[in-house]
């Protein structure tokens, strides 16, 4: 029925992964991700919840309708509303997936869903059966299945892959599995269930002990699972997912060991890292495994002994394989529309249209009056900020000025709209960046407290180009503004506002526990 | 002879972590940390490397004067020569150990030692016998272990135990391994020697496919191993080493599983981390686990069902387990000498002399002209802050103004010192960093590359402190320069200034592959 030696990876990135408090992303966002993760070759793309709010299903929708590679996926409870509403988002797809769910412990059971265990049977069976109606490719998912009774937990599996789940998923929710015992429990649950061999096993970790790529190998080397559902950069709720950078390379550098076939082209692993780091904010540590700035970089004193010729003596894998490469200048101030547009291109960005291309170009042209050589991740950024732009701003940046002295208090002037309407405000404060905010909050005076600020360079480089991200909290609410400016003050500004922008927009929505 | 459960965790952070490209401390930041992990209750603390370099020498010296629980180790060749380099700078350490290492594999034993396996073997057993003149605890490390002929490196291992070798290190140098296969080697090794017993066994990992904690814990719980190798927030060369804090809260958290006892005080887990991380200018990643700012917190939707009554429910270790806590304003302007002492002695910061105390507290007092709040990372900071200022600084900041305006180039005017000499110097630049560090070079003229640009606030708030990294490159050396301030533009002269403070002092040393 199926190659045995083929591994699936499902990167919920889009779902899980956007779970992770900050880093809720728009829908322009996320079709320009999920492009990369077709570009990547990723199997599934899980693209949302469709029921969770209208934001996701549309951003599902955008999805289905422009990625033609990968299957599209859409979380849903195991309901009828939630399936015809994943369903519908799903419509567009070429090829579409299905992911419904259902808790299986006691205490799930009892608390949340206040169900008997055969209503529980009785519904998952139900689910499966009703989303069959939409598509053949149907995943369950055991909420809390590592705390279940297992014959229960047996039975559930049995009935629904009879139902039609093509896909069986076991995830460690709160990332408490050890390797063997997760493998050696999956490879019991197929072997217990007796049609098991109909369905693929997948495996989804949580990070939370440093074992999430560990499990996942488990699952599939000892477990027989031939699904991983897995994050880029590892992001996700707490100390996120699987990282999808490492499990692939694990598995590639070490094809001698756990012998599976994959489809990811590892070329395009870098790239992927560095857009959703810059979408969602959250910064890739230098000793992060594969796609942090040290992965490949080594301390001079081994080169310098110069005995030990053979690359391979300390390299494993080449940087080039995962898509590093030498930071390129690839356009200055007189590069015209058409080399902008190409380069784009080589890139993989795809605008939606002419006006599109225009708008990124006069930003383009606009930071290139101020920054003389532009790098390919300006590019990638100077396109993050025209996602951010189309969002229909509540707040927008006009103009900043400041300065500061030793001895003196730093003031700031900004100039912004709210809502259409221009405003010039003045502040002080500790630095040029708190000045900044205090004369933003002056007028605008959301409350909002910053919780986490940091700033990282886009490319090497004084003349970089700085992003920052504030994440900010107000009521229970966190999200991630960021801004991109070669003046980091400015940035922040941007930063500032753009978080305003979020958490002006309501956004609210479940978050189930796989 | 050994408590069977009792597993021995043994930080490299200050020899392995330190040969991360960009991490290298002073003395005075090496003592700071010796006396954290002494703190946190590491069983070892390897200090460095004595005959690397000067720099090496004296910093184990210093450690192995302070601190009194902790063993203090030295790595050291297998000659004579680095042993007793190692012995002498050990000399005050109340508990002393040397670990020496030798190529075993065909490669390294032919192309870099030249030496016929006879030859190293007789070597080894030499290296052992004369570094038991100066202690009885004396751990061997088979260099390229992993890829060296299984029959000879038993011969290697059971002579150096029968020379007095008490610690047996398998490293996985190349972070290649899989958990199962490098847990059975070390089983096999250990089945195979036949004095093994008379030996503890350890685990040495690194993360290049993510899988150094579950390796080092299939050495543990698979082969048998009683001692890990580790660093803090898991810095190391490349994709660094098994993360202390990852490996120390899975054997936790996870005790009903592995059934080890561990001599760690998890609460300094956290202040370690933020140390190392100030220190050294390697920011740690939101969704790290447990030391990640994320890592213990959830999405908000999980806490609004107000279904799931138990933390227990999605929580598996407590934040405040692993030394998080609310962030606490505790000092201000007001505040006296004493109080600041007191403080001081509460977050385990022992300064050397009242002149240290007395430096600080101006800093303190200057800091909190211009800060309101003072929190502990503040303090944290201002210390390490102390520390690069004693450095006999060749650089050294002294005011700073700058301005920006939207639409016009933005400018700085930087006053500083060279080698006791004050300059003033203007510049501009794309944004304000880029002015400040053009204006400085300017004078200094080094021609120093930045590579690696990033802020971090030290507390939340908008007056919060920024910690700015700067990466500098410089015919092939590559150092982090840092600093701290509430306005960022300051800060990321100091660490500018501080980089080229490390590029000055010319310290080249030796870079073992363990």
């Amino acid at each position: 029925m199926f190659d045995p030696n083929r591994l699936i990876i499902f990167d919920t990135t889009l779902r899980d992964g956007e779970q992770s408090p900050g880093a809720s992303m728009t829908k322009d966002e996320k079709v320009r991700i999920a492009r990369q993760l077709e570009r990547l070759r990723v199997d599934v793309i899980e693209a949302g919840f469709a029921a969770a709010s209208p934001g996701d299903f549309e951003a599902i929708r955008a999805i289905a309708s422009v990625v033609r590679e990968s299957t599209i996926c859409s979380l849903s409870r195991a309901n009828d509303r939630d399936i015809a509403r994943a369903a519908e988002a799903l419509m567009p797809a070429e090829r579409k997936r299905i992911h419904t769910f259902l808790a299986t412990s006691p205490l799930h059971m009892k608390v949340k869903l206040r169900m008997e265990p055969e209503q529980v049977l009785e519904q998952a069976k139900l689910a499966v059966r009703f989303a069959r109606n939409h598509t053949d490719d149907i995943e369950f998912s055991p909420e809390d299945g590592s705390r279940s009774d297992e014959d229960f937990l047996c039975r559930v599996l049995e009935a629904v892959i009879a139902e039609g789940a093509t896909t069986i998923n076991f995830p460690d929710t709160v990332g408490y599995a050890t390797p063997e015992v997760y493998g050696e429990t999956i490879r019991r649950l197929r072997e217990r269930v007796p049609n098991s061999d109909k369905a693929i096993w997948s495996v989804h970790c949580h990070n939370d002990l440093g074992l999430a790529v560990a499990n996942s190998l488990a699952g599939v080397a000892i477990g027989g699972a031939r699904q991983i559902e897995c994050t880029i950069n590892g992001l996700g709720e707490r100390a996120g997912n699987t990282a999808l950078e490492e499990v692939v390379m694990a598995l590639r550098t070490r094809a001698d060991y756990y012998k599976l076939t994959l489809g990811i082209d590892t070329t395009q692993i870098v790239p992927a890292s560095k857009m959703v780091s810059q979408i969602t904010g959250f910064a890739v540590q230098p000793n992060k495994a594969v796609v942090g700035a040290n992965a490949f970089a080594h301390a001079s004193g081994i080169h310098q002994d110069g005995i030990l010729k053979a690359r391979e003596t300390y390299e494993i894998m080449r940087a080039e394989d995962v898509g590093w490469h030498a930071n390129k200048i690839v356009l200055g101030k007189l590069s015209g529309r058409n080399a902008f547009k190409a380069r784009l291109q080589e890139l993989g960005i795809e605008l939606e249209s002419e006006a599109e291309v225009n708008a990124a170009f006069a930003r383009f042209k606009e930071l290139a009056d101020r920054k003389s050589e532009i790098f390919d991740e300006d590019i990638m950024a100077l396109v993050s900020a025209e996602d951010h732009a189309q969002e229909g701003e509540y707040f927008r940046f006009v103009s900043l000025s400041q300065r500061s002295e030793t001895g003196e208090l730093p003031h700031a002037r900004v100039v912004f709209q709210i809502d259409g309407k221009e405003f010039a405000c003045e502040g002080s404060g500790d630095g040029p960046v708190d000045a900044t905010v205090n004369a933003i909050e002056s007028e605008a005076k959301t409350g909002a407290d910053l919780i986490l600020f940091s700033i990282n360079a886009i490319s090497g480089g004084t003349q970089s180009q700085g992003e920052v991200t504030m994440r900010l909290s107000r009521q229970g609410r966190i999200v991630n503004g960021v801004g991109a400016d070669p003046d980091i003050v400015v940035a922040s500004a941007k930063a500032y506002l753009s978080g305003l922008n979020k958490l002006h927009s309501k956004v609210e929505k479940a978050h189930p526990q796989l």
